[in-house]
This record gives structure tokens, sequence and C-alpha cells, in this order.
């Protein structure tokens, strides 16, 4: 894994990956007690930064490969990444989804053309399943977060955060990320680290399902206690990727945890404020950004939001709680 | 009014006003019958297009004038414009606002600094109110669209729109364009003709407040007959104005118009597919995109979503209306 590889994906996402702009609101700024630079990859091709991994693995395929097809198992958006790319690149696809994903996200991955197969997230293993259905249809399985390719193609976020930060005159930051297996969070490290040196990852989770949180401050991989209890289910997975990790761990600062409450909150600020959809574990980063101030460095912090796919009994229900006066 | 007008205002808000990206998603495709591209102006600076005229106006006005203060009247989001321009310039701002506004907007306007008076929408004359107190205090009266440095600022968005079509391989296409006054349809309209004359402008108003589709068709200032009763808040205007008209008249393509509740379905739309965040006002445009298909022509259609500030209580009800079951 090095820059090269991420510069090698932008390339070949040109045309077909959204430069998505850097938002901001002095409402915001007030709330984080400092400068908040708001990454919106909710506004990405399928609704998630989850495009960009995927649209990075299909481009490099050789075209037998390709048509051979593809799986991959997802709580939702790499999935739809994958579903996305897939048909955009000629790929059959056979997506390994959690029976908990969200309706939208399922419903979605079959509209985009995807083959879906439910697995139960808390008793079976997906990688096992994955694995099988893979070897017996001749798939080639791109994993959601532990792939170079993968990680190149989320690392293109990093080049434009990179870039749209020195437009807004900031050169030193925390770059807040929502951290789920770390392929967002490795790629931007990587991207930053070469191309904004003074701008420093840290990981966002939810609070429960901070293995990565817990492993950068022990040194070592934890796995979460528990997978399932969080409406932040983008951002759930069982440990920091093996791959991932040592990205994290050489160029990462501490992580930061939130409560489910408090990325709905982020959620309501984000429709009141920016005008943008989060789903609640796009959002954790935000609410980081609006809530830990005290655990937060500098005059001004980046956060990504990283995905909008969001139920609307879900988002209707962080509108009522958190935004539920109407002069709020 | 001419299109070194528009330049010039694009030279002021460079640093300023945000380039919005443009949207769009193979569902709403499928929806219109053909490739729907949106230009989400609620992503701009204060949630609406009316930041960039806002802008315009504020940064044209010599120092001392700016140091007087200025006025503005507005149903909110000329005012927010207005009130984050005037701070940005150190000028005091005075807003007359309908005491019928939606209550975001005006405690929004303000929170951004400015000074709020109400008046009775249906009962008083808001210019003959305006005259009053910009005479009284000495301020300048910057008018929501019946002004060319406003048009012009409107205008910008029509620049980046020439280019971001360019770049997506659409040089013939209809442009949408949510149309209250007609400030934001005749610059995009002026700044089309200039850059990308394939792209004809097309106003879009709510039933029953379609004034400047009726004047289009019978070639003369038409009134209409109420002044409230749509939740299109934003784009409820008496008559077009004694200038944007005749630019309108010289330059665009017939009307459409479109009831509150398929206002509210291009609301949900917009949440589910784009993860925006579009006010009814705001979202007219792409409800005829997405429903006028029929009185539409060409392969693909280019619309505005012009502001996303909207109560969550009326956001609620565009999803529990339009996107209420789960999967939709």
């Amino acid at each position: 894994m090095n820059i090269d590889m991420i510069r090698a994906a932008a390339d070949r996402a040109r045309g077909h990956i959204r430069h998505t702009p850097l938002l901001s609101s002095p409402f915001l700024d007030e709330i984080a007690g400092r400068r908040v630079l708001v990454k919106p990859e909710c506004l990405q091709q399928t609704g998630s930064f989850k495009a960009r991994g995927a649209w990075s693995a299909l481009s490099a395929m050789d075209p037998d490969q390709r048509k051979a097809g593809v799986m991959a198992y997802s709580s939702g958006n790499h999935a739809q990444g994958m579903a996305w790319a897939s048909a955009a690149h000629g790929a059959p696809c056979v997506i390994l989804m959690p029976s908990d994903a969200p309706a939208l996200k399922r419903a979605n991955t079959a509209a985009l053309g995807a083959e879906v197969v439910l697995y139960d997230r808390a008793r079976e293993s997906r990688e096992e399943i994955g694995a099988r259905i893979a070897q017996e249809r001749g798939l080639t399985l791109v994993k959601p977060y532990d792939e170079p390719l993968v990680i190149a193609g989320q690392g293109t976020t990093g080049l434009e955060i990179a870039e749209q930060a020195q437009e807004a005159g900031v050169t030193q930051a925390e770059v807040l990320v929502c951290c789920g297996g770390g392929g967002l969070t490795a790629g931007v490290a990587l991207a930053l680290e070469a191309e904004a040196p003074g701008l420093k990852v840290r990981p966002v989770e939810p609070e429960g399902f901070d293995d990565t949180g817990r492993s950068l401050a022990a040194g070592e991989i934890l796995r979460n206690p528990q997978m399932d209890g969080s409406i932040c289910d983008a951002i759930l997975t069982p440990q920091p990727g093996d791959i991932t990790y040592p990205i994290l761990s050489r160029l990462c600062g501490p992580g930061l945890s939130v409560t489910d409450d408090e990325a709905l909150y982020a959620v309501a600020q984000a429709f009141l404020r920016l005008k943008i959809v989060a789903e609640p574990g796009g959002a954790v980063a935000l609410a980081a950004a609006l809530l830990r101030r005290d655990q937060i460095a500098g005059d001004a912090v980046i956060v990504t939001v990283s995905g909008g796919n969001v139920d609307p009994a879900m988002f209707n229900q962080a509108l009522t709680r958190h935004a539920g006066s109407s002069d709020t």
C-alpha cells in the first residue's frame, strides 16, 4: 500500500467518481468551538464513499476476471458500491448481506442489478460463506476494507481533502473519519501523509464498537465484544483489518467514540445546517467534532460524513429527537 | 444586464460562494425516462442560491454604502443570504420578512446577525414598508430579484451548469429552474445563452402560482390571483419582475407547474436518491423532471434544487407520504 496506488485509483476514477465538495456552516462552527469542514461522501455515487473502493477494484481487474463476476459481503454501502461499479463494468455481481441490514440498502443493491444473498450477522461467518460461494461460481471476492485496491480507492477521498483543505487555508488540523474496518481511515491517512502532512487522521466509532480505538490504545488488534446493538450499522465490524491496522497504527491519532443518540444528533445537525442526508454510522465523526471539543486540538477540524443510506423512519427519529422544535 | 456582469459577479464570489456539484442517480433517470442532472443549490452557503445574489450585491457596493447598511424583504432565503453576506462584509442588515415565513428561516436570519422585522404578507406591501424603513435609516434596499447585481449573482449558477453539463457530455437539454420572481431563472438563462446555447431554460412554479408561466404564454406580465396557500413559500411572488420578465420572455421556453404534493414527492426522492435536503419550493423543478416527462424534450434534463431551508415537520411529512415504505 502506498500513495502511488491511491493516485492510480484517482486516475481510473476520473469521470466516474464524484469530487464531493467541502461544506461548512457558521452554526456548526459555533457548536464545535472551532471551524468545522465537512467532506460529504453521502453525495458520492450510491450514497457513500464505498463507490470509490468498488470502482478502484473493478477498474483494475483484467477483462476475463470481470466477465466471470465478483462478489462482496457488506452491511450495505459496500454492496451498493459494488453493484453500481459492477454494472458499469458489465460484471455479474453477487452480494452477501446481513439479514438485519436496512431494507433500503437491500432494495437498492438489488435494483442496481446485483444478486443479494442474506446471512445472519450474529451466527454465521460472512467470510466463510463468501469464500464458499465465490469458489463455487468462480467469482472474485472483493473484500470491503482489507484489500489494497479498495483502500486505494477510499484514499482518493484523502487526495480531495488535502486539496480542499489547502484551498480553505487549513494546513494543520485533525481529520475525523468514520471508522468500521478502517478502509476509508487507512486510505485517507495514507493520502494525507503524502499530500498534507499537517492533517492528522483520527478514527471515530460508536461506543461499544470501538475496536479500532481500543486496538490503537493497546498496540494490538482487539475485537468488539458484540456485533449488534448499534444503529450505526455501516461501521460495525468485528476488528480492524490485517492490512488496515498497521497503517492506522503508524499514522492515526487516538480514536474517539460517540453514542447512538449523539450520532442521531449529528444527523439532525447535518440536515439543519448542511442540507445533507447522513446515516447514523456516517455521522459519528461529525458528532465527535460537535460534542467532543475538549478531546480535539486545533482551530479547525475536518470530518467525513461517510454515507447517507438511512431508512426514512430512522431519519424521522433523528429529526424528532434533535430538531423537533421548528426553530431549533 | 449582460454576461459580463455575471462573469464579474463570479470573480467577486471566488473563495466565498461554493461551486456546487452536479448530482445524478440511476433511480431518478428511470423515473424521469431520461438522464437527470441536478444542481443542488441547497448545498450553497446559507442553504440556497440566494447567497450568490446577496454576495454579488454586497461585494459591488462602495465601502460607505456598505457601512451605512442594507435591507431586504424576503420569504426567507434571500434574507439568510443577505444576512450572511452582510455579516461577511461588516454591513448592518435589516430584514423584512412575512410573519408566516418558516420559523427556521426567521431564526437563522436572526442568528446570522440581521435584525428581523415582520409584516403580514396578505395585507401589507413589503415594497412600501421596505422603502420606508430604508429611507428612515439610510439603508440600501437590495431587492430579491428585480436588481441587476442580484440577477448577475444568481447567474453564476448558470456558468457552473454550463461547464458541468459539458463535462457530463450534455450539450442539448432543457434546464428546469425553480421560479419565483425570476432572478435565478433570468440569471441562468443569460449565462447559458452565452456559454451553452444548446441548454434552454424553462421556469417551474407551483400550480396556482404560475404567474411566470402564464405571463410567458400571454406575452405580458400577469399577476397571481392569490399570494398564499402553497407550501412552496420560497417561490411565491406576485408577478414576474420588470427586469426579469423581458429576459425570461426572450430566452425561456414554456413554463411548467406542479402541485404541492408533487413537490413533496420530489423532496422525498431527493432524500432517497441524492442524499440532499430540498425544501418544497426548491424541489418543484425536480418534481417536473420526474412527473412531467411528456412535456419535456431530449435525452437529458438539468434541474436546479434551489434551496433546502425546510422545517423538520414539513420534511417529515414528505418522507411519511412519499418514502413511507422503508424499502421504497
